[in-house]
Protein backbone atom coordinates (compact mmCIF):
# COMPACT_ATOMS: atom_id res chain seq x y z
CA UNK A 1 0.00 0.00 0.00
CA UNK A 2 1.43 3.60 -0.64
CA UNK A 3 2.23 5.44 2.06
CA UNK A 4 3.40 8.89 2.42
CA UNK A 5 5.96 9.59 5.24
CA UNK A 6 6.90 13.25 3.31
CA UNK A 7 6.31 15.16 6.75
CA UNK A 8 8.30 13.06 8.79
CA UNK A 9 11.54 12.15 6.99
CA UNK A 10 12.12 12.87 3.38
CA UNK A 11 11.03 10.06 1.31
CA UNK A 12 13.62 7.52 -0.02
CA UNK A 13 14.11 9.28 -3.23
CA UNK A 14 14.97 12.74 -2.03
CA UNK A 15 16.95 11.24 0.44
CA UNK A 16 18.92 9.49 -2.32
CA UNK A 17 18.33 12.58 -4.46
CA UNK A 18 19.70 14.78 -1.78
CA UNK A 19 16.62 17.84 -1.96
CA UNK A 20 14.26 18.71 0.16
CA UNK A 21 11.11 16.69 0.37
CA UNK A 22 8.21 18.64 -0.23
CA UNK A 23 4.45 18.25 0.22
CA UNK A 24 3.38 16.68 -2.75
CA UNK A 25 6.58 14.92 -3.99
CA UNK A 26 5.55 12.66 -6.56
CA UNK A 27 8.22 10.22 -5.17
CA UNK A 28 6.93 10.53 -1.36
CA UNK A 29 3.62 7.91 -1.45
CA UNK A 30 5.73 5.38 -3.07
CA UNK A 31 9.59 5.55 -1.84
CA UNK A 32 9.00 5.38 2.06
CA UNK A 33 12.37 6.21 3.63
CA UNK A 34 12.48 2.51 5.03
CA UNK A 35 13.16 1.16 1.58
CA UNK A 36 15.90 3.09 0.11
CA UNK A 37 16.67 0.13 -2.25
CA UNK A 38 13.60 0.02 -4.16
CA UNK A 39 14.57 4.06 -5.08
CA UNK A 40 18.31 3.26 -5.72
CA UNK A 41 17.24 0.47 -7.77
CA UNK A 42 14.60 2.80 -9.98
CA UNK A 43 17.33 5.79 -9.99
CA UNK A 44 20.35 3.17 -11.40
CA UNK A 45 17.71 1.79 -14.22
CA UNK A 46 15.31 4.34 -15.33
CA UNK A 47 16.27 7.43 -13.87
CA UNK A 48 14.89 9.62 -11.81
CA UNK A 49 13.69 12.06 -14.71
CA UNK A 50 12.06 9.29 -16.78
CA UNK A 51 10.09 8.10 -13.98
CA UNK A 52 9.11 11.87 -12.78
CA UNK A 53 7.87 12.19 -16.70
CA UNK A 54 6.05 8.46 -16.59
CA UNK A 55 4.10 9.35 -13.23
CA UNK A 56 2.87 12.67 -14.62
CA UNK A 57 1.39 10.65 -17.62
CA UNK A 58 -0.21 8.30 -14.88
CA UNK A 59 -3.45 8.83 -13.01
CA UNK A 60 -2.76 8.79 -9.47
CA UNK A 61 -4.70 5.30 -9.14
CA UNK A 62 -2.24 4.24 -11.53
CA UNK A 63 1.25 5.25 -10.05
CA UNK A 64 1.48 2.50 -7.34
CA UNK A 65 1.22 -0.08 -9.63
CA UNK A 66 3.35 1.45 -12.27
CA UNK A 67 6.58 2.22 -9.52
CA UNK A 68 5.80 -1.36 -8.00
CA UNK A 69 6.32 -2.79 -11.66
CA UNK A 70 9.32 -0.34 -12.53
CA UNK A 71 10.85 -1.41 -9.08
CA UNK A 72 11.05 -5.33 -9.48
CA UNK A 73 12.29 -4.18 -13.43
CA UNK A 74 14.83 -2.11 -12.07
CA UNK A 75 15.86 -4.87 -9.58
CA UNK A 76 15.48 -7.82 -11.85
CA UNK A 77 18.29 -5.98 -14.24
CA UNK A 78 20.18 -5.17 -11.37
CA UNK A 79 20.60 -8.89 -10.45
CA UNK A 80 20.86 -9.92 -14.00
CA UNK A 81 22.20 -6.86 -16.41
CA UNK A 82 22.25 -8.67 -19.59
CA UNK A 83 18.34 -10.29 -19.19
CA UNK A 84 16.66 -8.07 -16.56
CA UNK A 85 13.46 -9.53 -16.22
CA UNK A 86 12.91 -10.68 -19.79
CA UNK A 87 14.64 -13.84 -19.06
CA UNK A 88 12.26 -14.79 -16.44
CA UNK A 89 9.76 -14.13 -19.56
CA UNK A 90 11.67 -16.26 -21.76
CA UNK A 91 11.91 -19.09 -18.64
CA UNK A 92 7.68 -18.67 -18.04
CA UNK A 93 7.35 -19.30 -21.83
CA UNK A 94 9.31 -22.60 -21.94
CA UNK A 95 7.42 -23.66 -18.56
CA UNK A 96 4.11 -23.37 -20.65
CA UNK A 97 5.04 -24.67 -23.33
CA UNK A 98 5.95 -27.51 -21.72
CA UNK A 99 3.28 -28.01 -19.63
CA UNK A 100 1.01 -27.47 -22.59
CA UNK A 101 2.78 -30.57 -24.32
CA UNK A 102 2.39 -33.13 -21.39
CA UNK A 103 -1.08 -31.85 -20.69
CA UNK A 104 -1.94 -32.38 -24.80
CA UNK A 105 -0.29 -35.96 -24.42
CA UNK A 106 -2.20 -36.54 -21.20
CA UNK A 107 -5.90 -35.60 -22.99
CA UNK A 108 -4.50 -37.95 -25.81
CA UNK A 109 -3.92 -40.86 -23.39
CA UNK A 110 -7.52 -40.30 -21.52
CA UNK A 111 -9.09 -40.27 -25.01
CA UNK A 112 -7.67 -43.35 -26.03
CA UNK A 113 -8.83 -44.90 -22.64
CA UNK A 114 -12.14 -43.80 -22.33
CA UNK A 115 -12.36 -44.93 -26.48
CA UNK A 116 -10.59 -48.45 -25.44
CA UNK A 117 -13.51 -48.82 -22.55
CA UNK A 118 -16.37 -47.25 -24.26
CA UNK A 119 -17.13 -44.69 -21.24
CA UNK A 120 -16.82 -41.10 -20.48
CA UNK A 121 -14.10 -39.86 -18.03
CA UNK A 122 -16.12 -38.34 -14.81
CA UNK A 123 -16.12 -34.37 -14.32
CA UNK A 124 -12.28 -33.70 -12.47
CA UNK A 125 -12.21 -30.22 -11.16
CA UNK A 126 -14.83 -27.45 -12.27
CA UNK A 127 -13.61 -26.67 -16.02
CA UNK A 128 -12.43 -30.35 -17.08
CA UNK A 129 -14.56 -32.51 -19.58
CA UNK A 130 -13.25 -35.78 -20.45
CA UNK A 131 -16.25 -37.09 -22.46
CA UNK A 132 -15.11 -37.79 -26.23
CA UNK A 133 -14.51 -34.98 -28.09
CA UNK A 134 -14.95 -32.57 -24.72
CA UNK A 135 -12.17 -32.47 -24.05
CA UNK A 136 -11.10 -29.03 -22.27
CA UNK A 137 -8.56 -27.49 -24.91
CA UNK A 138 -6.11 -24.99 -23.56
CA UNK A 139 -5.74 -22.30 -26.40
CA UNK A 140 -2.40 -21.10 -27.00
CA UNK A 141 -0.39 -18.92 -25.42
CA UNK A 142 -1.69 -15.13 -26.93
CA UNK A 143 1.52 -13.86 -26.20
CA UNK A 144 1.03 -9.70 -26.50
CA UNK A 145 4.31 -9.44 -28.75
CA UNK A 146 7.10 -11.90 -29.42
CA UNK A 147 10.79 -11.77 -27.56
CA UNK A 148 12.98 -9.39 -30.27
CA UNK A 149 15.86 -12.24 -29.65
CA UNK A 150 16.77 -15.08 -31.60
CA UNK A 151 16.22 -19.00 -30.13
CA UNK A 152 18.98 -18.94 -27.97
CA UNK A 153 19.33 -19.71 -24.01
CA UNK A 154 19.16 -16.12 -22.23
CA UNK A 155 20.23 -17.28 -19.09
CA UNK A 156 21.38 -20.64 -17.70
CA UNK A 157 20.24 -19.39 -14.63
CA UNK A 158 16.84 -19.33 -15.08
CA UNK A 159 16.77 -22.56 -16.77
CA UNK A 160 16.17 -24.99 -14.10
CA UNK A 161 13.20 -27.43 -14.33
CA UNK A 162 14.13 -27.68 -17.87
CA UNK A 163 16.61 -31.29 -18.20
CA UNK A 164 13.81 -33.68 -16.07
CA UNK B 1 22.48 -10.34 -35.54
CA UNK B 2 23.97 -7.17 -34.65
CA UNK B 3 25.35 -5.13 -37.55
CA UNK B 4 27.60 -1.44 -37.61
CA UNK B 5 26.08 1.22 -39.86
CA UNK B 6 28.51 3.86 -38.63
CA UNK B 7 30.48 4.15 -41.49
CA UNK B 8 27.60 4.68 -43.85
CA UNK B 9 25.16 6.72 -41.82
CA UNK B 10 24.78 7.94 -38.37
CA UNK B 11 22.89 4.94 -36.14
CA UNK B 12 19.99 5.67 -34.97
CA UNK B 13 21.09 6.47 -31.47
CA UNK B 14 23.31 9.05 -32.57
CA UNK B 15 21.07 10.31 -35.33
CA UNK B 16 18.49 11.16 -32.59
CA UNK B 17 20.65 12.53 -29.74
CA UNK B 18 21.42 14.62 -33.46
CA UNK B 19 24.96 13.63 -32.87
CA UNK B 20 28.16 12.66 -34.70
CA UNK B 21 28.68 8.64 -34.99
CA UNK B 22 32.19 7.96 -34.54
CA UNK B 23 33.75 4.89 -34.89
CA UNK B 24 33.48 3.03 -31.60
CA UNK B 25 30.17 4.46 -30.84
CA UNK B 26 28.89 1.77 -28.58
CA UNK B 27 25.36 2.16 -29.69
CA UNK B 28 25.69 1.50 -33.30
CA UNK B 29 26.60 -2.10 -33.60
CA UNK B 30 22.51 -2.72 -31.88
CA UNK B 31 20.70 0.21 -33.36
CA UNK B 32 20.86 0.35 -37.05
CA UNK B 33 19.71 3.50 -38.67
CA UNK B 34 16.80 1.50 -40.54
CA UNK B 35 15.16 1.06 -36.93
CA UNK B 36 14.51 4.60 -35.39
CA UNK B 37 11.87 3.12 -33.04
CA UNK B 38 14.23 0.75 -31.42
CA UNK B 39 16.19 3.75 -29.80
CA UNK B 40 13.61 6.14 -29.52
CA UNK B 41 12.01 3.79 -26.69
CA UNK B 42 15.09 2.86 -24.92
CA UNK B 43 15.94 6.22 -24.86
CA UNK B 44 12.19 7.49 -23.54
CA UNK B 45 12.14 4.83 -20.59
CA UNK B 46 16.15 4.20 -19.86
CA UNK B 47 17.60 7.08 -21.05
CA UNK B 48 20.60 6.95 -23.60
CA UNK B 49 23.17 7.53 -20.41
CA UNK B 50 22.15 4.96 -18.15
CA UNK B 51 22.08 2.18 -21.11
CA UNK B 52 25.69 3.83 -21.87
CA UNK B 53 26.67 3.06 -18.46
CA UNK B 54 25.03 -0.33 -18.20
CA UNK B 55 26.77 -1.36 -21.84
CA UNK B 56 30.19 -0.23 -20.60
CA UNK B 57 29.76 -2.49 -17.87
CA UNK B 58 29.41 -5.50 -19.56
CA UNK B 59 31.57 -8.27 -22.08
CA UNK B 60 31.00 -7.17 -25.86
CA UNK B 61 29.53 -10.60 -26.38
CA UNK B 62 26.60 -10.02 -23.68
CA UNK B 63 25.45 -6.49 -25.23
CA UNK B 64 23.71 -7.57 -28.11
CA UNK B 65 21.14 -9.20 -25.69
CA UNK B 66 21.28 -6.65 -23.00
CA UNK B 67 19.83 -3.97 -25.86
CA UNK B 68 17.41 -6.73 -27.66
CA UNK B 69 15.92 -7.05 -23.30
CA UNK B 70 16.34 -3.70 -22.94
CA UNK B 71 14.05 -2.68 -26.12
CA UNK B 72 11.86 -5.37 -25.34
CA UNK B 73 11.01 -3.84 -21.66
CA UNK B 74 10.67 -0.69 -23.23
CA UNK B 75 8.42 -1.15 -25.79
CA UNK B 76 6.29 -2.89 -23.50
CA UNK B 77 6.26 -0.10 -21.16
CA UNK B 78 5.51 2.54 -24.36
CA UNK B 79 2.51 0.24 -24.91
CA UNK B 80 1.39 -0.49 -21.05
CA UNK B 81 2.95 2.23 -19.33
CA UNK B 82 1.10 0.84 -16.10
CA UNK B 83 2.59 -2.63 -15.85
CA UNK B 84 4.99 -2.67 -19.28
CA UNK B 85 6.15 -6.68 -19.45
CA UNK B 86 5.59 -7.58 -15.74
CA UNK B 87 2.45 -8.00 -17.05
CA UNK B 88 3.27 -10.11 -19.32
CA UNK B 89 5.20 -11.93 -16.14
CA UNK B 90 1.80 -12.14 -14.22
CA UNK B 91 -0.23 -13.48 -17.36
CA UNK B 92 2.73 -16.35 -17.27
CA UNK B 93 2.26 -16.93 -14.32
CA UNK B 94 -1.47 -17.81 -14.37
CA UNK B 95 -0.95 -20.00 -16.83
CA UNK B 96 1.93 -21.80 -15.49
CA UNK B 97 -0.26 -22.23 -12.38
CA UNK B 98 -3.73 -23.10 -14.53
CA UNK B 99 -1.72 -25.56 -16.70
CA UNK B 100 -0.11 -26.84 -13.90
CA UNK B 101 -3.61 -27.82 -12.10
CA UNK B 102 -5.08 -29.25 -15.42
CA UNK B 103 -1.82 -31.84 -15.70
CA UNK B 104 -2.31 -32.33 -12.13
CA UNK B 105 -5.83 -33.62 -12.73
CA UNK B 106 -5.33 -35.31 -16.05
CA UNK B 107 -2.73 -37.81 -13.79
CA UNK B 108 -4.92 -37.88 -10.98
CA UNK B 109 -7.43 -39.45 -13.90
CA UNK B 110 -4.85 -41.49 -15.43
CA UNK B 111 -4.22 -43.17 -12.24
CA UNK B 112 -7.48 -44.04 -11.07
CA UNK B 113 -8.07 -45.17 -15.08
CA UNK B 114 -4.63 -47.44 -14.73
CA UNK B 115 -6.16 -49.03 -10.96
CA UNK B 116 -9.59 -49.82 -11.95
CA UNK B 117 -8.49 -51.64 -15.15
CA UNK B 118 -4.91 -52.89 -13.06
CA UNK B 119 -3.09 -51.47 -16.14
CA UNK B 120 0.04 -49.65 -17.11
CA UNK B 121 -0.26 -46.63 -19.06
CA UNK B 122 2.26 -47.11 -22.20
CA UNK B 123 4.57 -44.07 -22.63
CA UNK B 124 3.74 -41.12 -24.50
CA UNK B 125 6.41 -38.60 -25.25
CA UNK B 126 9.47 -39.17 -24.44
CA UNK B 127 9.45 -37.93 -20.89
CA UNK B 128 5.97 -39.45 -19.78
CA UNK B 129 5.78 -42.69 -17.24
CA UNK B 130 2.03 -43.65 -16.41
CA UNK B 131 2.98 -46.66 -14.40
CA UNK B 132 1.35 -46.13 -11.23
CA UNK B 133 3.56 -43.94 -8.53
CA UNK B 134 5.83 -43.50 -11.62
CA UNK B 135 3.74 -40.61 -13.18
CA UNK B 136 5.85 -37.66 -14.44
CA UNK B 137 5.24 -34.49 -11.97
CA UNK B 138 6.13 -31.13 -13.37
CA UNK B 139 7.94 -29.55 -10.09
CA UNK B 140 6.24 -26.37 -8.62
CA UNK B 141 7.32 -23.05 -10.73
CA UNK B 142 11.13 -21.81 -8.99
CA UNK B 143 10.14 -18.25 -10.01
CA UNK B 144 13.41 -16.03 -9.17
CA UNK B 145 11.72 -13.47 -7.53
CA UNK B 146 8.00 -13.06 -6.66
CA UNK B 147 6.03 -9.72 -7.81
CA UNK B 148 6.37 -7.18 -5.63
CA UNK B 149 2.42 -6.49 -6.05
CA UNK B 150 -0.44 -7.23 -4.09
CA UNK B 151 -2.75 -9.75 -5.62
CA UNK B 152 -4.43 -7.91 -8.39
CA UNK B 153 -4.92 -8.46 -11.21
CA UNK B 154 -2.09 -5.91 -12.71
CA UNK B 155 -4.18 -5.51 -16.32
CA UNK B 156 -7.26 -7.26 -17.75
CA UNK B 157 -5.81 -6.78 -21.04
CA UNK B 158 -3.14 -9.49 -20.33
CA UNK B 159 -5.96 -12.13 -18.77
CA UNK B 160 -7.03 -13.26 -21.70
CA UNK B 161 -8.04 -17.11 -21.45
CA UNK B 162 -8.14 -16.97 -17.70
CA UNK B 163 -12.19 -17.68 -18.10
CA UNK B 164 -11.89 -20.92 -20.01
Amino acid sequence: MASSSCYNSPCAACKFLRRKCLPGCIFAPYFPPEEPQKFANVHKIFGASNVTKLLNELLPHQREDAVNTLAYEAEARVRDPVYGCVGAITFLQRQVERLQKELDAANADLIRYASCNDVSVPLVGPQREYELGGFHQTHNFPFPYPPPWNDQSPSGGHGRGEDN
